[in-house]
């Protein structure tokens, strides 16, 4: 597997993007950001590790794609911007069914597809992690070693609490935490046009994470834009700022 | 186990708050749905299902709390109103480190939790259920048998092609699927004081799942209003229809 891994593949960094909590928008932002990284010349994959909670194949509109593999590997779709995704869901031949597996299969799941994956070259890849701080979480930071995490929270105490607490994980498992990038923390007043906080000012954990960024909550704002990319003008703008800010703290040596 | 389960206890019905995606609002709506129960007269529990991801604590504000267990009994923490409570949150010492376990450790944890829980008498017992529909939710249904499960989504697609899932985990369970409540339906305009849909129709689950009802985003909406309970006259209202209907479909034999 290790052999196969070196011989097909050149994946230059690995990326986790973790929450803890779910339902922050943490596969939308991730598709945020593949896309961005496309944008600024980068070769990008996103493997999708919420396996339970999939929601990637379905943000990219390829819920219906099937992936080939044989025995050995796993072929990524690859969207026509060049964008490669691998996510279980696109294996499965009953999309609508849910997967009931204990977390130990998951590890095993996820390790499998890992080995497997046929990426090619990649400057970035993309991993969206599951909720939570169990079995896949456990697996991606232990096993694939990520060069860097970030977190995606909402600016509320009680989500805060809880990413928190993924940020501990990632510093427990000695892997670089890049920064929290804060979803959903404002909004568009439909009648008057001013941007409102949704949430109070967190007075509790502010200060204990380096905040990359804040994005808005809107409807679609990673919707695809047209049939290869999802960023529009607009979008592109909000998410660009993080974007350096991460190309920065993980460089590419060869092109730097 | 058994024997002590039936001994200290009388359970008369359990429910389960189950989502399949998180953030969508599961922990408030089980605090709301468990004040609104007390305020109809019962006797009701929380059994904080949410291992990593324990929401319920901080909810309510008893986040410092520690439980009292001996070798063979949980005690619940109760509040002035009378609501008990059991969270593995509230056993631990720092409750600030994330609990990094197995999906198997977190299913024997659960069960060691449940088979040594001292509830007394209760009427309802609601379980709040981690995302997902692995280990916990695998336990929880086959092994707690609740008399019924509730889901908690939000208008919109991505979200309920995953709670869609989780509906159907619960129907390949045989457990009764009461419905769906619709969390952030809505929000009040800071403006005009008009209230706005956050998501689009959703056309593709809307028929498939029975609607509860729907709930608005709104800070703060579960918040406790005094020192003993949970919900103020203007939440009762938005959570009392839904009560009712619950209370139809999981009768107490007893008080009908």
């Amino acid at each position: 597997m290790e052999a196969l891994q070196k011989e097909v593949n050149s994946v230059k960094k690995v990326i986790g993007i973790m929450s803890g909590k779910g339902g922050v928008g943490k596969s939308t932002v991730t598709v945020m950001l593949a896309d961005s990284l496309l944008n600024h010349g980068y070769k990008v994959g996103i493997l999708d590790a919420d396996i339970t909670g999939s929601s990637i194949p379905r943000l990219l509109k390829i819920e219906e794609e099937h992936l080939s593999s044989d025995q050995d590997t796993i072929k990524p779709y690859i969207t026509e911007k060049g964008l490669k995704i691998i996510s279980m869901s696109l294996m499965l031949d009953d999309k609508k069914q849910p997967i009931i597996w204990k977390g130990s299969v998951l590890s095993s799941v996820i390790q499998n597809i890992w080995s497997k994956a046929n990426w090619g070259n990649l400057d970035y890849l993309l991993i969206d992690m599951p909720p939570g701080t169990s079995d896949i979480a456990l697996t991606v930071l232990q096993q694939f070693h990520p060069n860097g995490m970030i977190m995606v929270s909402v600016p509320q105490d009680l989500v805060q609490s809880i990413v928190h607490k993924s940020i501990e994980m990632v510093h427990q498992m000695n892997i670089k935490f890049i920064g929290t990038i804060l979803n959903l923390s404002y909004m568009t007043c439909p009648c008057c046009g001013n941007d409102f906080k949704l949430y109070e000012e967190s007075k509790e954990f502010g200060a204990k994470q380096r905040i990359l960024g804040d994005l808005p909550a809107r409807r679609n704002v990673a919707e695809l834009a047209n049939n290869s990319g999802i960023l529009n003008e607009e979008t592109e703008k909000l998410i660009s700022p993080i974007t350096r800010i991460i190309l920065e703290e993980v460089k590419i040596s060869s092109l730097v």
